[in-house]
């Protein structure tokens, strides 16, 4: 058990690692909080918030005054992943391998934290701990998770996710990567094909690829390491000049003849119950991380409109139309972490089915980047400049908002789950 | 304690009454439902749920077989309060005085369940239980609660509520009913004055009517009896050619000097928290009942698009622009409802703030009204025959978005709880 | 020609029958005019404006005073038809047979003026002169327009147009109606079929109706009489409870082995280009009505925002969140007014295609729904009466939206033509 | 007058300045055109076509390729407007002074021309045609329009305009950069203040400066001169790190005790109305520039929709949600392209308004915002990319919506003028 994580929350509720009552914390309370307008937090336990109070006390304190830069020269420092890792924030709802084994509300806390600073410091840690660490502890070997896991979840490792290809976005069942047997090394795959838009690629050392079988048309996954490919069969260019997650650093990741061990391939899932299980657990955390981004603009946006005065001398808070702008965020906060919340409940009270993912991951992007929109018109022409951090909330959560499946695609699945009927043509 | 919804539910699950371990009753199923798309249910009690079912069987069985005609011709039968109290769904959250003392999210899984049919019967009963009922049980006097809560509660006594005026609707502050002392009968008040839109007035037999106290300036409330004012003194028409809610019954109230003993004042209340208190409880009512009416028009377009064929016999249910109609009613569904069950639960843990509720109340209202409307579009020019029940939802919908705080008026009481500026000039 | 709306406008300008100037009438002020903020007037000549002020006189002077009963009541005059042909409205832009010969613009204003005060209205006005009257005037013979043409135009026959079918409507092709040749009569054909939502049918003398001639299976048109039937061969049952269109009658046509000559089907075209060529123009009159409808809105909003007195006695008029639904409202009308105009005149100079009839007959019809319901919220809880005739405009611009190619439908007609590629599946 | 415009499009039409029919250039097509869905063209004389078609070549050839470069690294080349200068498009609708003296629409279509490239380019020409040669044109003495204009229409100057201060963005009048005689020399001004959020500040040779002069407290204009300026008296730093425009140059004015001759100064007008008729000729120009980079963004998204394919090779363009989108852009840039060019045409004719403005300026921005956000979404990931210049655009309209008069505050400026009730507190 990782200890970080709980070394916080028990500075402030020593002796107790079983959640409390609901609502214990603010039982004396009943005057209104926008930044908590449904009292969400009555649904957490003592060790739930003590993980959240530990997360935002890091990103706003590490993460925050590095990201202005960051986003401007579009560089993402692999140290981050090092300092998540200690605080014991990387994988957090796996249980041994020096993870927390916490909720999953409570990663996903985690994940509102860090986006409430920027989507892409949350984006780099999903990867690490949805996509690689979740397939590894989900599909891999005992030896694969025995291996890796410790060193991901301490951040000495830095992993990526290999599934989408230039030319197969929202539709992963055609990719076109494939592994085939050696022809003479027994024991040996070879992996050739082209992977974009991989967050982390370039500087990972460990490379969860999903490509199809050669001997078996079937989707399978392989665990890439760097350190084990000779020079020309694997190359991870980064992608620059981004429109937004521009903090994240980006790539492909190109093989050819790339070797990898057989001990390396996930041994039973094949198709695309793999990859889809580690995208749901991501898109899980995107429902709670895009509330985080929502939650900061609106804070951001309501202390401007208190400072700046227009007419008379009046703030723009005391203008209507700014107001409503205001309220429609803070509803659809609300709405969205109380969606979240349930989700993450359900899923792990083993009642929680991928629609409601999609549900949620869909909905709270589509409120967040609505509204943070909305908010960007409360500054004026001072959204231009990047010092208000408006603009780059809006650009990214346009990106969060698209990618583990747009919007419109994850309205087709709940389509199909409400009427039987298929509309992808 | 009212035994007939009890007896329902018992009759379900005998021998307990205690809410059992949320998510019990589904714990097998991970299948998505596309009517309860994030398991909402799992966060009821037996009891809640058994409360549901009555409800929905008798709303099912027996409203709604007469709501065409109702809504046709703006009729309203009085015999639907008898049969709700007979039941046990008036006051339901009430304790004592015949009242079932059920949780408020039990309150406004009624509420749910009746709106499903009609919004006008549930405004009906919103005026009994949350208006009136709430009102005595507030602020009435002991002897006050004994005399009405009982014959409120069993439906034997039709009451309404007195507050808005023709020129005074979102401003109640202003009111200009008066109610001054009798000239020479000691312990008797004569109120003058007109309420309008007043749901129930024309069938009532208590009115809860809210008038300046002459010698003081301050609002008050009055239990006006209609079988004790003499004629000439109390009218109570009804307003016809109404847009919407034409199942409910609407009228005036017009008191010219009509007498009124000071034993039926309420004792201690002063001002606009009588009246908001319950406004309050109606509010919370019709966050609820307006998924219920939204939930239905998902139900009856869903219906439609699996039948109607357009087009080489496709159902309209495979075209991608109905699935989305489909996929965001089912989503704002299932959060509303998620949100306003959270604060039926805060209330009942005393953590509740009146900025909740106008946050529920306005979204649920905002988000059933736009998603009935697209909704609506489904049904192409059938919509037009009110056999579809489409266009009476939409119709109702747009009166409950409007009444008891019309949305922009709660956009403006969260936003001055937002920002503390108040923007209503 | 038909005198009267000549008539009108000689009165006002003697002598000239030629467009003057643009902009001449208002060259002196520069002054911002809110009912027509982007001065469409300046684009119209002397003749059209004249048209439009008979036809607005006649409109706010004879169809307003009946309005509120006929849609209570679901009454419609007959005798409306007739006075609208001593007018000289019915038909307008048709050369001879006792028409106006005016533009289509002047068509378009006609039908603005009669939507102002309501859409039904318009509609049994559409179905009398763009729907039979162009449909006998493009394809009818000779003996046809003859015989036929004067009659409607000045009102002393009533017509309807029947091609939807109860389980076909945005898809014409696959109507079932047929038509065979009679097995002993030569020279008669036998109708059966049934035909809903068809606006005047209850009142029709003469009915065009679309049918497959059995021989061919192709789609022709045929002139019914109802004089001429048979008892037992044609019924038009009116259909009632409707949601919107009240003020207009409504009906089915149901032929069983219904008799007509040969001389009374169109003699050469086949297939939907009939039945389109009719609704195109029909739809591009809606494009003009539902501004009417719309600019009646606006302007009984701001009526009503200027009188209401809220909040320490200001006008609604005087808070940002109404002004910003005014100039909502008042620049989609000024723009769907100049984009109908556009295409009016388009259509005189033969530059006509019907793409550009979908967009504004989907533009407009969508801009106003979304606008009226918008302006709804202004009056409150006043907006139930009906008597402030909002409501009204909002059931009916929803009928009109959906009727004549659902909104939906026309954006995948111009997906068809700016992409090439057809997605009805 | 300047040449090189008349002379590209008199290549085309030899002989003829005066305007043809309109629609004479497309008589005989009668296809729908998805660029021009509803033939603005047809409004257009040979003479302003010729112009757009001489613009839309420069654009093309000579900015698209500079575009990527210019907005990744923030970088303007001053070059670009010494070709405009050359080619005759800026100041294009004055007479003289070296200047096109083309129509008010011709203006509208360069701007048009220079916004389909991208909103910076279109920026820096306005500031330079609308902003400061308009000022000079409408208020400036003969000599200072003798001594400034033909430098500026040739672009061997670079000018700009100063309003907006850091404290002031939406309400100019309380602007606080003083202008007080030299208290020696006579005929000289010093002028202190800070200007921000200037385009093409840093690069300026002449400024035009609005200040209030300190002996009356009204606002008045100047022309500052750089080389005229001792140092340390002006001071024009750039604004870097911005999130829109990053293609034009913005930067502050920043004046201490800045020495500006009396014959410099504007001579009668005061107050807002100078600069406000400035910015009335900027924001026509916006409008016509708002709906090219809609039709870009129209056109990219198209393109980008028939080339890439997902689920079973159907191109995206096929899908019902992808053809919504395209269908509403295409709808709102034909109907935001009539509109302005009304308004253009009632400038023309002096029938104009600044509400008309208002309103144009507007809508065009909002509905190029809002579906050129909508479009980026069919790129789904690759929108990511700054190769698809989607995301170049989305975040430049972002701006372009909120400078010279954000949304709200023109919507304000309507409702006042609908209401003639003030709604700014």
């Amino acid at each position: 058990m990782n200890r970080s994580i709980f070394r916080a929350w028990r500075s402030v509720q020593p002796g107790s690692s079983h959640p409390v009552a609901p609502g214990r914390r603010y039982a004396s309370s009943a005057s209104f909080n926008w930044e908590d307008p449904l009292a969400a937090s009555e649904l957490y336990t003592e060790e739930e918030l003590a993980i959240q109070d530990t997360a935002r006390q890091y990103c706003q304190e590490r993460l925050l005054p590095r990201v202005l830069d960051g986003y401007r020269n579009e560089q993402y420092d692999r140290k981050i992943i090092k300092e998540m890792g200690e605080l014991g924030l990387l994988g957090a709802s796996i249980e041994g391998y020096g993870c927390a084994g916490a909720s999953t509300v409570a990663s996903g806390l985690i994940a509102k934290e860090v986006e409430r600073v920027d989507s892409g410091y949350r984006s780099g840690m999903s990867v690490q701990s949805s996509l690689i660490m979740t397939g590894i502890y989900e599909f891999g070997t005992q030896e694969q998770k025995d291996r890796f896991l410790p060193e991901l979840a301490n951040g000495n490792l830095v992993g990526c996710f290999g599934l989408t290809e230039p030319n197969h976005g929202s539709d992963p069942g055609s990719i076109e990567t494939i592994a085939k047997e050696h022809p003479t090394k027994k024991g040996q795959y070879l992996l050739s094909g082209a992977k974009t838009w991989i967050t982390n690629s370039p500087i990972s050392d460990v490379m969860l690829v999903w490509a199809k079988l050669e001997s078996t048309g079937k989707i399978r996954g392989f665990l890439v390491e760097r350190s084990k490919c000779p020079p020309g069969t694997l190359e991870t260019p980064a992608i620059k000049n981004k429109n937004g997650l521009r903090a994240s650093i980006t790539g492909m990741i190109q093989m050819d003849d790339c070797p990898v061990a057989a001990e390396n391939m996930f041994p039973d899932v094949e198709g695309l119950r793999g990859p889809f299980t580690c995208l749901n657990s991501a898109r899980l955390g995107i429902a709670f991380g895009a509330m985080g981004a929502l939650e900061d603009s609106l804070s951001r946006a309501r202390t401007y409109a208190l400072d700046r005065k227009q007419f008379k001398g009046n703030p723009l808070a005391k203008y209507q139309l700014i107001q409503k702008k205001l309220a429609d965020a803070a509803t659809d906060a609300a709405y969205g972490t109380l969606a979240a919340t349930q989700v993450a409940r359900l899923k792990d009270s083993n009642k929680l089915t991928p629609e409601m993912i999609s549900m949620v991951k869909r909905q709270n992007c589509d409120r967040a980047l609505t509204n943070v929109r909305a908010l960007q018109e409360i500054f004026g022409g001072n959204a231009a400049s990047d010092e208000y951090h408006i603009g780059r909330h809006v650009s990214n959560l346009f990106v969060v908002q698209t990618y583990e499946g747009q919007s419109d695609i994850h309205a087709l699945i709940l389509g199909r789950a409400i009427t039987g009927v298929q509309a992808f043509c």
